[in-house]
């Protein structure tokens, strides 16, 4: 039990349901000191907010943050801070006759298995709604990452169902990120993506993609092997969010076919500093950062909910037929760069703290 | 720091070095009265031994393991286990002319930058030796899993470099895998696969692949959401095993491509049980186990010690031409078999006891 | 840094300054099932809030708790339940000339040292306001506890400044020690207390006095040696409680003047039952629950806020005279009582949970 | 479960039974670069080790210290390091007809009914043999504290049984406690302690006593509240001692009696620097250390283990008469001063690479 914590040093703690009091996060572990405004959260939680375009789900929360503890005149103070989202839009009678019902695909089942009970207003806490606990603790770190060390984090849909970009994550902006609703940084692709988004959307289905994500400036030396390597702790942290189903990092399951003396990164002097020549291992050897970007990609299945009739069972074993049901968004992809953002911060920022702790970096 | 355990209450904490006195591992949470002799643990560590077969290192370990306590008259008491086996082939001084080289592709350069010194005998602390602690720790752990619940842990090779096997997992048998030296239940692509890994051994080379795993009868109910999730714990547990780059579950990068409409698992009652007719999922639900097979897919790029001559950098910033070295593995992958059925099986008894807590399992 | 956690598998984490937004606390594993309402959490926050009589500091708060999470229909879910009490009395104007004043006995020197900066309204985060999270998370605890196992917490104080009760542990209820505002089961040695406690209060002053704690009905072999025995969690609970300077349990302190042969507690026959003569160990031995009671005494000094003036210095180095200021409770003990209970309840459900996931208790 | 590690970032897992193949540890967390030789650690276990005097068990052990990982070429990697003892004198026929027997004060009663078994074999995992391994660890804490820090750990036998020194914890160096076998620094009142324990151990009984320590020079700022206060952490690791009945910091039970005007401690400028006049905190202020001397007493029992006969049980519910067994120390404090030291190097250690993490300590 007690798996609602991430972090060792920079850990946060989230709660909530999708249709209880309020979804929240405490941060604890936070360094004193750091500057950050509630505007600055509430700008990468507006990144993930439902009803953003017209390609997110219609429900309507604003997810106005509220900072309750742990800052004090604009600087953060050490102790842990408390942030939640009160939830607005609870139509919770909306759920009534999914009540008894496991929905295809949904946690519905295992978490009566698990439990022997569920809320099940909109999912309770399988929701992706709790993403937004995530995305409030990153701001955070983020804020530090780039404060601090000039950190980069910049994730962008890479691929949306067939549809696939062919981009050089070394020179994406964050502008090109945001510059379309699907976030793809190639804006021709993103017009193809975002057809295939409503098409999808107007047949009451859905479709998953990948997001890629790519860690410049990260210092050299994070990670602690032999377990909590620096990709262990990323491939984690991004297989916990709802609806994906995979990692990779650098070469990934592509460089398998790759011999040794070709996928292997030579040394060399770049500037007098000390690099490779080619980046297939992503950034990280033996588990801890090179200095080099830190690229990877992760795989979102389409979300479960659709508006298509479906069968399935009820708790009492009676066959169902399932009509549309719920508002959901037909691709979580443009939604998720900000959640895969803020769990990579949260990594950066737990391991420079765990390195920083016996070392003078 | 502290990152060599893994597990919250079935929790191991491993040690040594390549050409340290030994490699041991603590198993501290193992419940009492488990029956386990010496010779069960063994038998896994000879799956993953050197120089087991013509297409394995010729480094010459028994790794006989020794169990030096937590163990009495044949069972498990409940206290910590230790297990080392002692390192024999230690040729330091073969490693000499290594001391100041930063290896293509091995941590020689991060560990030195982490922590301003390293053991560069055979990789030191990053060298795959490590992983027999995994295996021997992992040998109770499914002991405990297989006796008391039927659970079972298969894993496999299904590519290496680009030959691919098409393999139903759901009929793969451990003798199918034990019956040839690459470890791949299709005898015939398995014949091509070792052809490749001799042709890329005496090219002085290596190559990488792909390990499949799948789980069956694991109990329903395992995750702790949100964090904590049954596959983000699978993910990091592969993640950090040595030469890993990719983890992918269920439908995968692959699936991303299909509808929900396609991709949803509808429940339908079979033999008056709840199932679902197609298994996307991979067997997890919200992050929770939903009693259908889990199967995933460890990717492992090429091994970074070959023999061919590379270009790289010492520590003094000279270029240096680095000539054959060391012994290695062609291919890690039937050595990493065991490996990954070791870390499958730490990551299901773990979630077990953590869900038996609180609940009635 | 992150020291805001309680417990392994039934763990807490709180937040909240003195006088920010809200002090609170996700209690994060705890069993699906529970029933809980509002009211019985609020009961025992009733016990600890200030104001509640007339030996108690001023400060109005009615520390009204709201449940935002984890709780549905009457009964928890299984997933992190987030209570929060809003801070009203906020008079943080109260608090300007103390700025830049370290008070005697107070964190504000440590507070500032640690953190570069902090919250001085009131002492932020360290003051005594935090323990009304602990109380709310105990009080699940406590029903979990008494529901499931008939276990037994009562604290009462022993102890006010030089007055000692002589109080036979193995009798007070929990209706003795509610029954006078200084919560001591010997009615006629209360009275003294309480006017000790008045005439310090009205003196400007405080004083300190000792608790003792009986637990009752605790099953047999909790606690999760070497390190984690039940006594040695049951001492960082209560030490890490505000102005508690010692814990000693069973024979304690004055119990090392006895030679063995007189201190051992010999096993014996009671009703069938093995169970021990003598009880100078406390209920535990070897660091686990031996069903015997567990009793224990937790020393609180006076509480560092006085009216009468004091001297000291300020951030600058100044010489200050420091007059009276804020409210203050004159003996922080009756309040401390539920405090006490929390902690003592924490502790069991955590160790209850870790044995039973591995027996079958 | 999985009770056996201490420590959060300087983490060690202890293992290994009185009677198995060895008592162990594995440190992981500890900073690379610490100069450390074997003889140093095997000092610390030589204060600790069976038979160095009259006064002591004649049970026959070395306790020959072996690294079997972390250290290379004289420093610690900054990987993990393992340290063992093994066990010579194992006669464990000796104990055979104490298997079925639950001998009064001892842990047999209640591992058996934790576990379902038990090694019956000198108290298995339950003895005190398990503290070398503490002490091989605390070896390496102290050697980074006082190199890198100027960190003075001192602790002496205040105390045994009625005989009370009465000491200025302030002056006491470490050759005064090592002038004598019983440890207490005045040498005139050691010699009547010394005198009471040889005639306890020859009347076949054994007597408890109390250890005193200071911890000079350790930073302003350690300790992490609210639960993971310096001193409460110091209380955990005390109380995890064998023996341990009681804990107290700073004026103790003692202090309750006093006032706050008294009990205050004010800020002072002595020769520039913020210090206290009094120091009735004992170095602690809001669970963060203060820069004044840290100091503490813990209360030892008298050990269990006695030659007189006494009254007990078997596991057959049968009353046995239990003659002399086993070798003992009549007093368990002389030995249990380089535990306490090594316990307290632990904390420091531990709290101080804590609070480094995020400042710049």
């Amino acid at each position: 039990m007690s798996g609602n914590s991430f972090g060792q040093l920079f850990k946060i703690t989230t709660c909530g349901e999708s249709h209880g009091g309020a979804v929240g996060v405490i941060v604890d572990g936070c360094p004193a000191g750091i500057k950050i405004t509630t505007e600055e959260i509430q700008a990468e939680l507006d990144r993930r907010k439902p009803g953003q375009s017209a390609i997110t789900t219609p429900r309507s929360e604003t997810d106005t943050i509220h900072v309750l503890s742990g800052v004090f005149e604009g600087k953060t103070t050490g102790t842990p801070i408390l942030m939640l989202a009160y939830n607005k839009d609870q139509r919770s009678a909306d759920y009534d006759h999914l009540k008894n019902i496991f929905r295809p695909s949904h946690a519905d089942f295992t978490y009566l298995m698990k439990y022997g009970m569920r809320d099940y207003r909109g999912s309770g806490r399988a929701s992706a709604r709790e993403t937004l606990a995530r995305v409030a603790a990153g701001a955070i770190a983020k804020k530090f990452l780039q404060q601090e060390l000039g950190v980069e984090i910049i994730s962008f849909v890479e691929q949306v169902g067939p549809i696939k970009a062919q981009i050089d994550h070394t020179k994406v902006t964050a502008a090109d990120v945001e510059a379309n609703i699907i976030r793809c940084p190639d804006q021709t692709i993103a017009k193809e993506m975002i057809s295939l988004v409503e098409e999808v959307r107007d047949d009451g289905d859905s479709i998953g993609g990948v997001i890629k994500c790519v860690l410049r400036n990260v210092p050299v030396g994070l990670g602690e092997p032999v377990f909590d390597r620096f990709h262990a702790d990323l491939a984690k942290a991004m297989v916990s969010i709802n609806a994906v189903k995979g990692f990779e990092i650098g070469s990934g399951f592509a460089g398998v076919e790759l011999r040794g003396s070709v996928h292997n990164d030579p040394f060399v002097l770049v500037e007098g500093d000390i690099r490779t020549e080619t980046n297939h291992a992503g950034g990280v050897l033996g588990g801890i950062t090179s200095g080099e970007d830190i690229y990877f990609r992760v795989a979102f299945k389409s979300v479960s909910t659709i508006s298509k009739p479906q069968k399935t069972l009820d708790v009492d074993y009676n066959e169902i037929d399932l009509e549309a049901y719920g508002r959901h968004d037909p691709c979580v992809l443009p939604r998720a760069v900000p959640v895969v953002d803020a769990m990579a911060a949260l990594v950066i920022i737990d391991h420079y703290l765990r390195h920083k702790s016996y070392s003078n970096i």
